[in-house]
């Protein structure tokens, strides 16, 4: 194998990792969430922890499109849980209903990050021009996720006060 | 340039640039909290904001040995922060003092950054062996700034509820 692919292959390890601890981290809590708990606000005044865990899976759908892995599997969360706030008075759909929708997101990455190519992490996603991509290398495929791992990061910060 | 460290800079650039913004979004957040805001509870019976800021601080200090910067600045914040919970009862440095660590913790990091040769990032970090580093060759200096980064932001997803 050639350095490069090695270097490619070693730094996407990296990366991907981090995902996954994050990612296992979000389900391993929200599968250990009652209805209740979810139900409640994350600290006095902030968002509930189904706003939260909403929030999460909608960004975890919206990344499907960014990494070509195709169209957002539930295009309804976005509006729900990226575009409004929590107390928008619209409705949200049960934590069973959430959690299967995580679960339909998760399939779908691993499907797609088992089979993809090295090199194909390298190339940009599909938010950035290809104009954009040539000056700035670094909005690439890859740079999705950690920019993801983090914001998942962030808000299970929150999420564990639920416990 | 060779295509090898090219590649190496555009992965190093990933990284950085994601805990740049992380300890940006820390120092900015630090500095307009008051003393009597950290004081207070991040959550009701939860870690103090004093508690979480000392501990992001104590654990960049931390950083410094395991990436080959040096010694850490301010080993007595490990006890207090790390080593022992938040009600241990152990006397915590004002705040002004530990914002003062944090801006020298920077300074540090940012000579060596600036300095340091691409391929040095992907050596090991001083935290595994020799032998286990040949195995498990993901376990390098860049991996440490991507893992200390994820904890950063973990966080500041608490902190953010002082404000």
């Amino acid at each position: 194998m050639e350095t490069n692919t090695m270097q490619q292959e070693l730094f996407i390890k990296m990366v991907i990792d981090e995902w996954d601890r994050q990612n296992n981290s979000f389900n391993k809590l929200l599968s250990s969430l009652t209805d209740e708990q979810l139900s409640k606000e994350i600290a006095p005044g902030r968002n509930t922890g189904i706003y939260v865990a909403g929030h999460l899976i909608a960004v975890s759908d919206g990344m499907l499109p960014l990494l070509g892995f195709g169209e957002r599997l539930f295009p309804q969360l976005e509006n729900i849980f990226i575009k409004s706030r929590d107390k928008s008075g619209l409705g949200k759909p049960p934590v069973t209903e959430l959690k299967d929708h995580l679960k339909a997101i998760n399939t779908k990455f691993a499907e797609h990050i088992q089979s993809m190519a090295p090199a194909e992490w390298f190339k940009r996603h599909m938010a950035v021009s290809e104009e954009d991509f040539a000056k700035e290398p670094h909005r690439n495929k890859l740079n999705i996720i950690i920019n993801r791992a983090g914001h998942m990061n962030y808000h299970l910060g929150q999420l564990i006060f639920l416990q």
